[in-house]
């Protein structure tokens, strides 16, 4: 038996869309890029694809690495690639960074045609709904008319969610993973405060920090910050770094001092280094924004009634952020519409995060569950791989 | 039978201590002052003084009002007064405001005796050990040897639990709400991100802000607007706010869009207009190195051992900051040394702020309590008041 491996060197494309793209806010982006990897073969019935959607923070670069850049491994590559649960031998797997990005897809920090400068604040809010229009024309150029899966955790389960809504005959399974179905207040609480901490960093600019030549460093570290606490279970973070010290003594000072003081700030320097300050700000609202039921009076069993996938939602015990219970709202939404679906909560300590780290018991339930899926295409093709 | 009442108008008082104060980061305060305010009369043996400790931002106004200032209504006012739960028709209560506070009491922000200018980043980091040593003074000060019971919640909690060990013979009951015998990773998490939102505001200049004529407003107003979401609970912020709009549609801007975050912002605005930026960093500190365990390899029973005085433990269902389960270590540890105690987990919504709210159950429980007290000084006297 094969190891499962990595799916190697890997090279990010960039599609351009020229017909003009009409967002959920009112405005219309004339043209944009997305910038998106591909693992795997496609079939030539276009059967066995599967698109990957990014969470807050994440790329198009799922899995492998670069050929100029070997450390740069893919975010999911724990999950992605040949014999592992996103099977790459088995599937043609799509990675995409999301419109408003800022890894290559069109976003603020790109430069507007018109102007010849970053887009910055003018940059549209863009939606869960827009980000699956968009991704909708990447599956069309790529000519794929329905994905044997879309998958995604956190807001890339959002959007999973979302594309068995607008598109319900072109997706058989979405795999909806630590998500919900709308943030709580508390989620949008928490966002806001991201928000606030960068739009008041005085090197924003109003958002027009390219042209000052900084970035709303500051700002964009304690989001960071904030955001890896929420990330966590308060569990997971004794466990990692209880109450140690980077010192042994009491500093009696503002100097770094608990362990965990360290990683926050770490993790928020390096964060500052490398996302836009806009595009967090954009991913933020998106989250806030999606509520499918909104349209329906707040009932989400009516709101789920257009989907025709089947799905897998799962969640994680000690995720704080989307907990169990918001994902079993969208289980008993799917199950008043009778849809197919399967649900797992996986008992499992590290809070949201979880959906991106090692589990054997999660990771064996995604592979057991896409093993149906390569089976139910191969049984579409007569057996024919 | 008289409905319960306001303490009226009071009047702060302020008292001066010249004898040296050595703090256990190794520094001494060659004198200090702290802010207070008594309610009730000192009975003639005073042995029925009432300590009450407040937690991060409070202060010694516990109680009624001020004559020119009719509107600042003591931040307890619900629990302390004629006929309330702690009834100032039979004790005599105080209210003082912490070693390294923002209103009177010596901190950052007094007037260093050398120098003529603000003390700022050169006041030294107090703990709550330093905060009961420089209390006990003012209770000595007041011709009190031994108090009927100190009371806190949150870290004021913490305050109560300290004094029993510090001064066993000196307290014979302690009333320990919605505490925790040390913070857990999570919460120095917290402190953390509102410390570094305050530093790195460029207006802190290093805490020696005074001198330049600003505040760092942001950094306050994002630890503040921060710590107001960890007070709460989710289901209370969602009662509260749920996702309900200022607007009735999406903004696609940054202008405040949900009720929530017009929440949030209206309390950090509040608060930095209110508070001294050297102060939060000082009370967030005293938090995290609170620990009587550690002393003691970590084993709290052992550290509890001292303690002399009854107990009354009381916790939230819904308080995520310290929740239950914090409480409850301390119950343990106190069992562990066969010492009197009562322990109320209190089924409310309000999260960790439900300490300072209106819930019968809880102000029922706190007055019984108090009114067993009240015999027993009453006992001890011969029946006399």
């Amino acid at each position: 038996m094969v190891q499962p491996g990595s799916v190697g060197i890997v090279t990010p494309r960039t599609a351009t869309f020229d017909q003009p793209l009409q967002l959920t806010c009112g405005q219309t982006l004339p043209s944009y890029q997305l910038a998106y990897e591909t693992y795997g073969t496609l079939n030539p019935d276009a059967s066995n694809a599967i698109l990957v959607c990014h969470a807050l923070s994440g790329t198009h670069h799922v899995a492998g690495t670069y050929h100029d850049d070997p450390k740069n491994i893919g975010w999911w590559d724990n999950m992605v690639g040949p014999g592992k649960p996103v099977d790459t031998n088995q599937f043609f797997v799509i990675g995409v960074n999301n419109l408003g990005g800022c890894h290559g897809s069109t976003g603020p920090s790109s430069v507007h045609p018109d102007t010849g400068k970053p887009w910055g604040a003018a940059f549209p809010f863009v939606t869960v709904e827009d980000w699956v229009e968009a991704q909708a024309r990447l599956v069309d150029r790529l000519g794929i008319r329905r994905l044997a899966a879309v998958l995604g955790g956190s807001l890339g389960g959002m959007q999973a969610l979302q594309w068995t809504l607008a598109y319900p005959d072109r997706v058989a399974h979405a795999l909806v993973i630590a998500a919900a179905p709308k943030l709580s207040t508390q989620n949008i609480g928490f966002n806001e405060v991201a928000r606030q901490a960068i739009v008041t960093d005085p090197d924003f600019h109003g958002g027009n920090f390219y042209a000052h030549g900084v970035i709303p460093r500051r700002g964009l570290r304690l989001a960071r910050m904030l955001g890896h606490i929420t990330y966590l279970s308060d569990d997971a973070m004794h466990e990692k770094f209880g109450r140690e010290r980077v010192t042994g003594e009491h500093r009696f000072s503002l100097d770094v001092e608990f362990q965990i003081e360290s990683y926050l700030r770490y993790q928020g320097d390096k964060f500052s280094e490398r996302f836009d300050a806009n595009t967090y700000l954009i991913m933020t609202k998106a989250l806030d924004y999606f509520d499918p039921a909104a349209a329906f009076n707040g009932d989400l069993s009516r709101a789920l009634a257009r989907a025709k996938a089947s799905f897998l939602v799962a969640s994680f015990t000690s995720d704080w952020r989307f907990s169990p219970a918001r994902s079993r709202e969208i289980v008993k939404g799917l199950l008043d519409n009778r849809l197919p679906v399967a649900y797992a909560e996986i008992d499992a300590p590290q809070g949201h995060d979880a959906f991106l780290m090692d589990h054997p018991h999660y990771q064996q339930m995604i592979a057991a569950y896409l093993q149906r899926v390569a089976a139910e295409c191969k049984a579409r093709r007569g057996g024919q791989p």
